[in-house]
């Protein structure tokens, strides 16, 4: 039986991942704010959906697709939600990038329903939303997971499956703290080896080839060579992912000392208007001298 | 014309460099302040020396490997020091990790004398120096870095010119910012993820398939999952370098508001007699709770 599929949150990442499911034949239907990437998908064969808790009733799967907690916990719950529409055996995936706490509370509120709920933000971005290469890394039942696979299957290609609720978003938000502490460590190294006199390029050659190696060094640490920054991922989505850990890190009293300061100097950079550049423009602000003075 | 190489410091690293020297046919003339190991490598058939300035007069090429900067000016400034030895033509290669900025001074002063300096600092620990495998980073004039290449090879194998005096250290610097960095992220990822509730090893194999992927989420992201902190590297050796890169921004004027509060933790780590740890022991603050809250 081929799952009937529904599809909330049609942006940047959600329309191109809604396209490959279509394309790969499954029935779909669709749903956002605007009304311009519903048209399209309209035009691509899918259904239009009236509302949320409408997508959900005539769908066995309901995919969100949004930009953060709130905006989940409105499309789940609100008035005209996806849980006015679920029945025994719905199945929601919620494929956006928001907080893991809520995330199991969202599940809890749904198996009260019979309906089941897996997390499973991505990482790839728009690229990977196109190509249908993104890493999913999911939390939830094991049968829910075997149920989505063929599923994640079109949209993605590194699909984990973590751990119970919340697992997903739990592993989205430390692969996001990584990323953003090792982009600010590679920043303030290259800019420490220019204004020393050194050639940076040269430094990050010879930092490749020991401890100091990293995907960072060698995709983000290009982009700062070349001064280099258009999105790739922005500062803002950023910001918003490290609201996320921050918020996490405090609820479960973990301390991230070197983290916190990389997430005061996200919220820096979209105040001297850089939200939209990519997020290795953190070496802007090294380069500025606009950070925190050097102690200890 | 062999050269005849004098090495100065035959600790953990400079034993087993000086070691693959004489093995190679150099004629070596050793130094150290404890007796055992210039005893060890006399039996080996290296001469004693009774000063660094006996065993500069005595060489072409003086090596150097010691514990910090105000060490390497005391064996080349002190009284019978090296600079006492040198003649026109000595090259006198540094291969201890100390500041940047001093040594750019200590080649100046070798050069009013006619000896050449470089700085040729290594990374890859006991085990590289065991293995004759050590990163080398030098930096220093081009016909100086060619007549000392074949000495480089004997001890290790990742041998990178990166520029003129001083740039070794720099790179060096460079390197140990972002190693300290990178653990402390995945340290502090690793530990969010198990607080809350999701198995780190699952996290840190869905990290190594994308952009957080790195040596150390390999290496020390075993360690710390593993919970051996056995050295490596040490957490007290890692302070010191702290120091170094430490003062270096703030000379140079620039933040590093991420690495600022690593240093800081390798600080606490020691003075919570985890001195002797390996650096991938700062993990153990973050368990404790005892780095500082989580802000922004």
């Amino acid at each position: 039986m081929t799952e009937r599929i529904g599809f909330i949150g049609l942006g940047i990442m959600g329309k191109p991942m809604a396209k490959h499911l279509l394309a790969a034949g499954y029935p779909l239907t669709v749903r956002d704010l605007f009304p311009s990437p519903v048209d399209e998908l309209v035009e691509a064969g899918a259904a239009r959906g009236e509302s949320a808790a409408g997508v959900a009733a005539v769908s066995d799967v309901v995919i969100t697709m949004l930009p953060d907690t709130p905006d989940v916990e409105a499309a789940l719950f609100g008035e005209g939600g996806v849980a006015e529409g679920v029945t025994r055996g719905s199945l929601v995936i919620d494929m956006s990038s928001i907080a893991p706490v809520p995330t199991r509370r969202f599940a809890e509120r749904l198996a009260a329903q019979g309906a089941t709920m897996l997390d499973a933000p991505v990482s790839g971005g728009e690229k990977g939303a196109i190509e249908a290469a993104l890493s999913i890394m999911v939390g939830g039942p094991d049968d829910a997971f075997e149920r989505a696979l063929p599923i994640f299957q079109k949209m993605g290609k590194n699909i984990v499956h973590v751990g119970p609720s919340g697992a997903g978003q739990v592993t989205k938000a430390c692969n996001q703290l990584v990323v953003a502490s090792t982009i600010e460590a590679v920043a303030e190294a290259l800019v420490l080896a220019a204004k020393a006199g050194v050639d940076p390029a040269k430094v990050r050659e010879a930092l490749l080839g020991g401890f100091a190696s990293s995907r960072i060094l060698e995709v983000h640490g290009q982009r700062i060579l070349d001064g280099s920054f258009a999105p790739g991922f922005r500062v803002r989505l950023h910001r918003k992912d490290a609201r996320i850990i921050i918020d996490t890190a405090a609820e479960l009293g973990v301390p991230v000392p070197g983290f916190a300061p990389v997430a005061e100097a996200l919220q820096r950079l979209i105040d001297a208007d850089r939200g939209d550049l990519d997020h290795s423009a953190l070496v802007t602000l090294i380069e500025d001298g606009a950070g925190v003075e050097a102690r200890a």
